[in-house]
């Protein structure tokens, strides 16, 4: 039922290959969880909570989605039960961040783009793990996609931010698409630790860029919906 | 340790009503999950998102409840993994919704709508998928409850709407009321496809009282509580 | 793959100790539930809800946290599943608050406390069913605070409350504390009744001053995050 790099590297590649190919979905894991447990420990600033609130929080942050993943795809125990060193990550990452926030001018600047680093290496491993699980295409692009994005999505609930999810410049997109990159090379048995490669590069541009230029999606005809109030005044809801 | 309509139909019912059966419940799993993804949709069309955002929340409220129900009940793979079709439903539920959402007067009457159809359909599904994984009565009415108002729940925090939980009009009544009058009728060994359709209908007919009528529940002495900022100031809590 | 208090006894005491050790984790268990089922409640009375959501707000948080324990670990069907008299808990939790909260001068009060106290239960059962599992200490140990913490957080998600995790007085260091004294007593293998009681009592110690006295940590040269509007305003963020 589970999983580790080792038997992906035997499964997917030649024996010669199998230790490059592990490290990087290694790194690609450690990475995801290290600059996702980062961004918690930003957020954690922000709220000026204490150094146990900073692990607390860059710990659920990093292995957050990850966890979802594992669950979803009956993958139990989780990863991070099975390695410890992820919880290390994560207290290395609330420890450095402690340390070292103030010296930011913008901590939720890198707060943006720690979560765009995450995004990429996590749209990767959440479709690569399901393909190596031996489910089909559509389960492991949905599962990327999740994967890159409920981390953000709980931190944010979690720490009563603003939600990156609802904003207008592209996020979920960018996951869709390196989800979709990846599991479509896969598909044609590319190599895959370049179609990795490929795939976060794409999924970090197109962030990237919405980041840095404000790219967004066209929206169709949208208006935007009343609030509570104004759905009482018009009788959608009841008073109370 | 998994299950499916086929399975289910065999245990339930003489062979010549297998079909029959199986069909009554795929019918109401898939309408449960396309209104529920249609909610989040709405959801997403009121935030003036794009459209991988509408597809992203249509799938996490589409399947939410039902990945929770499976979660729980330890049957993993959970269902959308084993039958991606559901997938192909939420992505229908929320293209459709992308290019016709502005043609609706009120996207939220709808939504509310749309949210008591798929409760009505979840509570039966809820319970009858933990009476058929051979759990008891109490665990199928929980069961039952949970799996048809987590969904709205997640959506309505995920995309930061008013819930539909905390209103005063009667919500989890209706789930409970269909929920128990299902379970009942299993208990007694009624025939499936009836009870589910009478469950189903009573929970329909209630929620939608409360939405047309504004049916409520009394309470009992209940006062509202204190905000966060009158607690502070009555030294309940500290100030910061 | 599951797990038991009988079994639980067998291993981890000489046989005429059995029943005690059992019925002292039961009871941790069943107060745990209790306590944090009633924090529930008494959010539904603040929000002046019926009895039915009281029921669920109190079930939810009743079982939240330990839910989530069994999920991660693998321990599924989940313990309430297994033992529906969890349910019967919470029941009996919401129904006693649904008819006594009016008589309270501060529910909110109240809550904190019973908050506390389940919580100081949780850390300890959520580390302690993490080692009867084989688990080692560092996954015993976040399992001790996510257990004893994600049920309130849940709760003040779902019910819109103020967060208890994001408040300057201590809160996640007593569960903290708690867990890690709890593991590492039983890593040197102390009686577990008398490890679990010492844990817990310096939990709800550390967490009870907090409430008292406001106790709080130190926070390294933090100061508070931009709002979104700020964020706007200074182009961290695009304008909508």
């Amino acid at each position: 039922m589970y999983y580790n790099g080792r038997k992906l590297g035997l499964v997917l590649s030649p024996s010669e290959h199998t230790v490059t190919l592990d490290q990087l979905f290694n790194l690609f894991n450690y990475a995801g969880v290290f600059v996702f447990a980062a961004t918690g420990a930003l957020v954690a600033s922000r709220r000026q909570l204490d150094i146990v609130a900073f692990l607390f929080l860059a710990s659920v942050t990093g292995i957050g989605g990850g966890t979802l993943r594992d669950l979803v795809l009956g993958a139990t125990p989780v990863f991070w039960v099975q390695d410890p060193g992820f919880l290390i990550v994560c207290t290395a990452a609330g420890i450095s961040t402690y340390f070292t926030a103030h010296l930011l001018e913008s901590r939720y600047r890198l707060l943006l783009w720690l979560d765009a680093i995450g995004l990429a290496a996590y749209c990767v491993l959440g479709a690569e793990k399901s393909l190596a699980l031996g489910f089909g295409p559509i389960v492991a692009v949905l599962m990327g996609v999740l994967t890159a994005t409920l981390g953000g999505v709980m931190r944010d609930i979690i720490a009563d931010e603003p939600s990156v999810l609802l904003r207008r410049e592209i996020y979920v997109t960018a996951a869709l698409a390196g989800s979709v990159v990846y599991t479509g090379l896969q598909t044609f048995h590319f190599n895959p630790a370049l179609s990795a490669l490929a795939a976060a590069s794409i999924a970090l541009f197109i962030r990237g860029g919405a980041l840095c230029f404000g790219w967004s999606m066209p929206t169709y005809r949208s208006r935007p919906g009343r609030t509570e109030k104004e759905l009482k005044r018009d009788g959608i809801i009841g008073s109370d």
